[in-house]
């Protein structure tokens, strides 16, 4: 049984959460027939969670068109550009006995301290030195500058150097917020004339100038954070409700939070249009974002 | 992409939740591959929401050997056995217009109270009359009443017609819970000689003995509730912890329901084995089954 | 600051959870106030879990005038009455070393498996042997027979005790799903002859005369599971929906569960009245039971 | 009954989230016994949901000594000083008429768009301009600017005048992704000589520097997102981790966030320590954290 003949089952009956599952990769397949420009939004550390080939994929494939994702996962994508793995690991462990051992766990990922040092802090403050020759005096938008570090990792398993190839922006909105704000401070320090100067209030406009060439927008969102709030700030702002929007989440709506706040919420505000498709997954992202990007995959490409 | 080759590629990060379901996939492998029984918990209202079919798969293709599921699972059985339909809604709706055309509503599903009336509780009464006819005196566990409902229903979609096929009992412990329920109370108040006894303190017993002739167990559970807490008393009561054990569910632990409680808990208890297969994975049921059981069929029945 | 005081400040902002926790007092208060009978839902194993003093102290202060409950509930609270203990423990801990050393645990409660004996298994024993006894050839509700048991008990914090001295019956229509359930089956094996029978499907028609009888109805649920589906089905089946309705839960609603489902839902069904007042805190039962218990009381019961 | 009370009562049995609740009340009036500097953590919205009385008076009681940020928070903190309102709203409602009569919802909370614009975008703008025109060629951090903000609110009422006030800085990591983002893009554009200049990086440095002063750290965090991110993201680079942590949150863990990871897991990356105190209080925040800074007030200020 082909994964899209299992979503096609799932379609059948139509309920809970396999219908709207079904669902989301109905509306995805309609997005890209339809041309419709479609921004994906990438929360949390999925990158180390193997999501990294899933969204490969859909970049090579033109599945998405701009990337609004945290600062976690581009700093796992470039650690593991510099040839830094992550480790499978476990849940239920004793959390003080990988601190003395200096083993950072990500819920079931583990990645060695060292690991961090030597493929990630110590390689990037060489590109930051490289950039920063490059370009004197440049005020970079978050997406200008993981441009610059995307085509510099030549690593063919990367997210951000096959977005670089591609022309697909990655929108960092929260960069300080991360490894990368952390080593951008520090490389700061040490250059007192602060040679690499990011103004992250710039991605607005250019997320925005994307938004506004298009016909047609939709929004596909794992997760919520940053990226679900910045790809819809973008749409309110300039009044541009999104024709498109799927989120996969595990959030809920009753505490208040952007994250878990249904799609219908966004619509009051004209994030997202009331005569749009739009569908709420709730179930686990690394499950359901290969599901639905193979079964669409399988409808669009397929022979 | 077979479902199967998806999973392969989730079992490679095998990080958060993609790892747990590849997890999941490979445990009910080896469950089946080694013969182990294996006790099938089905909780909520999953028969309506199209699992019907992959339960039924499951019963053909022996992955399951004993079944204990909620009075709403075999209420729902039965009446689309009778010709009853459920119908695809939404979640999003005035329930006061549904009350006023009288259209229960499940979720996304909605169910015509008429529906219930011609579909379920007249021709169960029918049904009742001729058990009570062929069974005098006779007092029942819910195994062995469902087995006599099972049989008479002849219709080869059925849940509990084909598990009567294959032999695979249907244990319902809190069958009062339910509209079964409701109409045994009405029927023995009807006649008020108490022609269908059911005791079912004695499927404590049935259940048990299914497990000790066999040499290695395992539990399959999707959601919690009544099941989940039922397979487990019995190992519990005769010390006889699962060899294998794995749970679809998206409660959670902390409340300190046993629905969202930890497999590892199970464990203090003696209901899973310490030294077993355990996984649970958080994320929806009717996604995640559907893809373990289809993964699972076909790593073991592909040519 | 007293708890009322905390409440009405929350009632003044009136949003998110705090709003909707402080719309649970007011109903609860109205409930009260209009003599409307009030019926409890508790699910889960909340007795062990320092509930039993709130259950207690609404059984004496009139609160609540039917209760509806898991096994587990009762199980934990005739083991109390016995002498026997909980004891605080972790949610982070070796389940085999616990099992090794014979503990059970309850997400952080430990309960040494000799207590299960000697202050559960032993005595309820008894306890039987003397209700058969006293009432032969009796077939009973499992409200019936826990009031027998509960006037049993004499012990002045028990709530199966005080349910019993106020007259406020204790519905478990799963009863066989707990330890009493295993006692009960152990019992009936080892007296041939079957000297207790209980017949759950009769709790229906005793909850619904109790129902029947009052001018205004309310519920309070704890959870979801069975207690849940027992109280609304029994205004389904009789065609009186309940006037008010609180339920406190960390269940959603997306995977399809009764234990989740919205109250709106339950309109459609006819088991909540459209009109009436209801409200869902999704928030955790041990903390809210408590704070909504003690506001109420303060603004009913204060001088 | 007094708020401590109904904790006492909690902590007697110490179990379930009732038990996390009285631990997280017993660290943080220890937290403030050692003197320890507390670090706030406030994601979401919470501020126009009635949150805003509490986190006020934890400023002025010195109960935190530094508050970390979402947008979202000091929006609407300045959206309330210069007269705007929020307005007490349905979770349950067409969001579609809702857009027609451009009324945003947040969950149960609806601000008129009007209100935006004529209570936060004109008079933000008007700050704007004094503030560049007192600080010509500064770089600010965030927590920097908010200041200048805060001073020039003049409202008793305001978190962040308060905070001016009593010189608790406000970091805001990620304020591009807000409202005030969006006028600060706009600010800009207009002036297109760049008159404010935001540096989010230097608040890392900022954001050290006091607790590197401190003689012990704790941190309360509500919710989670970018706040929990930046707040532990200090003690990693730094190496200096928590001595006390509480979170109040509804995320969950398996999905892999942060939001929702263990401190457990904090403790494997030097962000918490391991010696430490620390507890998760998985319940709705709007309730828990007035309900623990009420208790811990009661403890620590009652005569």
């Amino acid at each position: 049984m082909t994964v899209n003949e299992l979503v096609v089952e799932m379609s059948k009956s139509g309920c809970f959460g396999a219908g709207r599952l079904a669902q989301a990769v109905s509306i995805y397949e309609r997005m890209l027939k339809e041309k419709a420009l479609v921004i994906f939004g990438l929360s949390g550390a999925m990158i180390p969670a193997g999501m990294k080939r899933v969204v490969v994929e859909m970049i090579r494939r033109r599945m998405i068109h701009a990337i609004v994702c945290t600062g976690a996962n581009v700093v796992h994508d470039t650690l593991e550009a510099f040839g830094g793995a992550h480790y499978r690991g476990s849940f239920a462990v004793s959390d003080k006995m990988l601190y003395e051992h200096r083993i950072d766990r990500i819920y079931d990922i583990y990645i060695p301290e060292e690991v961090f040092k030597s493929k990630f802090d110590k390689p990037v403050i060489e590109l930051f030195d490289e950039i920063a020759e490059k370009n004197p005096g440049k005020v970079f938008s978050t997406a200008e500058f993981i441009r610059e570090v995307g085509r510099r990792l030549r690593d063919g398993d990367s997210m951000i150097y096959n977005a670089y190839k591609r022309g697909v922006p990655v929108f960092v909105p929260a960069i300080q917020d991360s490894c990368y704000g952390l080593s951008l401070w520090e490389y700061v320090e040490k250059h007192h004339g602060k040679p690499i100067t990011i103004d992250s209030c710039r991605d607005i406009q250019d997320l925005f100038k994307i938004i506004k060439q298009s016909r047609k927008n939709g929004v596909l969102i794992v997760g919520g954070g940053v990226p679900k709030n910045f790809v819809f700030q973008a749409a309110f702002k300039f009044n541009k409700p999104y024709d498109y929007a799927i989120q996969i989440t595990m959030d809920r709506p009753e505490p208040g939070g952007l994250s878990g706040a249904t799609l219908e919420e966004a619509i009051s505000w004209g994030k997202v249009s009331g005569e749009g498709d739009r569908v709420q997954v709730i179930s686990d992202a690394t499950i359901c974002l290969p599901l639905i990007v193979s079964a669409v995959m399988e409808r669009l490409f397929k022979k």
